[in-house]
């Protein structure tokens, strides 16, 4: 019997062969897409299904992607020929809410910004919040270990999970982790699932450590520099003074341009650069004001904002970054992270790069914690060689900087071959036996992370 | 050539065999000693003696126990016969403080406390923060993951470490983690060294995540309460009311009985428990204003103050509980933790088994994050197998609430053959084969965590 026979025998109207679901499942965000067409489909909606899937993958060394709401932007979701998807998607069940207890135990599939409106009704919210919050999946996020906006001051997703259940290649299921505050029985395996991409089993439930929500004002600053240098610098400012901003967002001059291009706002200053901050809580007033004293300090032209309408305009300026990329061509979205007083350096590496290679490469950064995206825009559906070499000179300044490759989107397929580079040979190797204690037969995302 | 002359070729004056030296590597502060008498102590005070010391037990398949200050309450730092115990406690620079990224370099042995003392120079802390702190090392703290009193507010050593320098069982030098606020950069093994014990490596190294200091008052508030039901029903009530405590710390009578008697202090009433709490930062004033309230609703009569000596006088009764216990007879400390709204439950089961087994278990508990601390105390250095026995049961008990055997301590010698119990033995199995990658022969604290 094929491995497609067997899956229907044993799961039905659960797998989906249509053309048109195979064909989106080759690709994620990133835009890039697996070679091939895969075999199936798999909704799972229970554990049990899941649990299915490996026992007939590993029976007939069929490989499985494991799939959420396929919004990564390092390819690690696609899937190519002659795999199975396994998709989560439909296991979206809140199982527990214990706002006394400051945790939520769920199924992978919900949406984060699902379950933060539920959340919302008990007092509580689940802090990581990447921009793709309203359609990635918690378990997609936990993959992933996925970052955000609030990260400096309100955690990543390492920071917010106390146990992950995994069902490993063989469809045994584990339940990793805890449920306390603290716990430090044997290994910490729930930390080393959280950014595993899918290479050591099936996140099938998560016990996500939960905040209160934040009271109190929120406010928002607006600043002009005259380069992103100075922005660059301004916000490193911001960190040293001991302020923590709920968010920092960086622009640089491609990226207000495209901007403004798309929503038909007047062309910024040439050279100008962004930068865009909230503060919150009970200080949030007089954080904003001290915020505004570094700003100004390192000539920004600074507007503040109490008023919660504005202060959405303010951050929609930002949050149009991608649909702005995406409107001038295929994007490859980098994601280097250095220590914030790196990043006025980091942005000098930027622009050498720029001239180096001919390029322009738009980016925005996540001032307050150290992440930059620098987006590389390009014709047609493959990278060009150039635009790699550009992204290879890219990862290693960051590398040189004390930084590293992912802040938040993984490795992927688009990152595998700069792996080594960053951990070494030797850490390479061993992370690779170590996801073989997971996964003996090798079936899970082959290809993906740790390919050679 | 024999092992010891093997070391002392290679490392010299460095190679300790001393009979006192060797006998006091045998045990650590939980009263409990290895069998036999280790070969050696190595002095470690480079990376390279930690490699050399390690190239040599690979060769001669020699077991290794790593140390750092012996202040463990688990016995995963015991040393016996026929093995090298590895010291880092000569390893105390402090290589780099970068407050403006919030971040530390530090070499293993250096002590907590002075690790902090030297930071507040630059206006930042690290945050864990063990009652052992004042004598127990920062690579002490990374290998069994400690906690402490802060942890509900400011976070564990999880939270707290960004990456590790780790040796390897054959010598080699892995850099694990990252120095910027996000990286997710392969496998998170960083967070899979701390809390393992010395099963994987040695850790050499350390970056730090930092906090700044906290600025504003601290309040320090002291409630008695009629029995220590009622005071956990209180501290549950404190955490589910949203104010977040820097400190919750529990007592209950026989706890309060023993330091009384040790501080020749006027007894307690019969039957009653204390809790002491205080809140720091901007809002602490209104914060312990909230918690009073929280606590006299809950029939606490509670005294507050903004004294710091009077706050630390306060605190001082429940810092002097390990002299208390030390000073009544041989100490078994054990350490369950439950998810905060069971620490009612778990009382009640303490209860439960103090009448079943006819003993008395003066408890204390960080009751901010659920962590208890039930102390069994017996004449003689043998635990007596009815100790053992109430023990499984407290196990069993905290398992059952959705807790853990061990919140800060760690698993040791002296739970492992409970290990199995909380995780399974499919995980067991899974987190000793991980083991195994990091140390194929099996020399790194041998019989530790993952005795059979």
């Amino acid at each position: 019997m094929t491995v497609l026979a067997q899956l229907q025998a044993a799961l039905g109207s659960l797998v989906d062969i249509d053309p048109v679901s195979l064909d989106a499942a080759r690709a994620d965000r990133s835009g890039h897409a697996a070679a091939g067409t895969p075999i199936a489909i798999v909704h799972a909606e229970t554990v049990a299904h899941v649990q299915q899937v490996m026992r007939i993958a590993t029976a007939t060394r069929t490989p499985v992607v494991v799939r959420g709401a396929g919004t990564g932007l390092a390819g690690a979701a696609n899937a190519g020929e002659g795999e199975i998807v396994l998709s989560t998607a439909r296991m979206t069940a809140i199982l527990e809410v214990r706002s006394e207890d400051l945790l939520a135990v769920v199924e992978p599939g919900i949406l984060n910004a699902d379950l933060n409106a539920a959340l919302a009704e008990h007092g509580v919210w689940w802090a990581p919040d990447p921009a793709s919050r309203a359609i990635s999946t918690v378990g997609g996020n936990i993959a992933t270990g996925a970052g955000g906006l609030l990260c400096a001051k309100y955690g990543v997703v390492r920071d917010a999970v106390l146990a992950v259940d995994l069902v490993l290649a063989d469809g045994r299921l584990m339940h990793l982790g805890h449920r306390s505050v603290k716990g430090v029985t044997g290994l910490d395996l729930a930390s080393l699932v959280i950014g595993s991409e899918g290479t050591l089993g099936v996140i099938v439930g998560a016990t996500l450590k939960l905040r209160r929500l934040v009271t109190g004002d929120v406010c928002t600053l607006a600043a002009t520099f005259p380069d992103v240098r100075s922005a660059a610098a301004a916000s490193a400012a911001v960190t040293a003074s001991g302020v923590q901003p709920a968010i920092m967002e960086l622009m640089d001059a491609a990226s207000l341009a495209a901007v403004a291009e798309l929503l038909a706002l007047p062309a910024p200053a040439p050279g100008a650069a962004q930068l865009t901050v909230q503060t919150d809580g009970p200080a949030a007033r007089a954080e904003a004001e001290a915020v505004a004293a570094v700003l100004r300090a390192h000539a920004g032209d600074v507007q503040v904002t109490t008023d919660h309408e504005e202060g959405e305009r303010l951050l929609s300026i930002r949050r149009s970054m991608h649909p702005a990329m995406a409107a001038l061509g295929t994007t490859l979205i980098e994601d280097v992270s250095v220590p914030r007083s790196a990043m006025p350096a980091m942005f000098d590496e930027i622009a050498r790069i720029e001239r180096e290679f001919g390029l322009t490469i738009p980016t925005i950064a996540h001032a307050g914690d150290g992440n930059l995206h620098p987006n590389f825009v390009f014709e047609g559906p493959e990278t060009p060689d150039h635009v790699w070499a550009a992204a290879d000179a890219l990862f290693r300044a960051a590398i040189a900087l004390g930084g590293t490759l992912t802040g938040e989107h993984g490795i992927g397929t688009l990152k595998s071959r700069w792996l080594a580079a960053e951990i070494g040979d030797d850490q390479w190797q061993l992370q690779r036996e170590i996801t073989r204690v997971f996964d003996p037969l090798g079936i899970l995302n082959p290809g993906k992370v740790f390919h050679a």
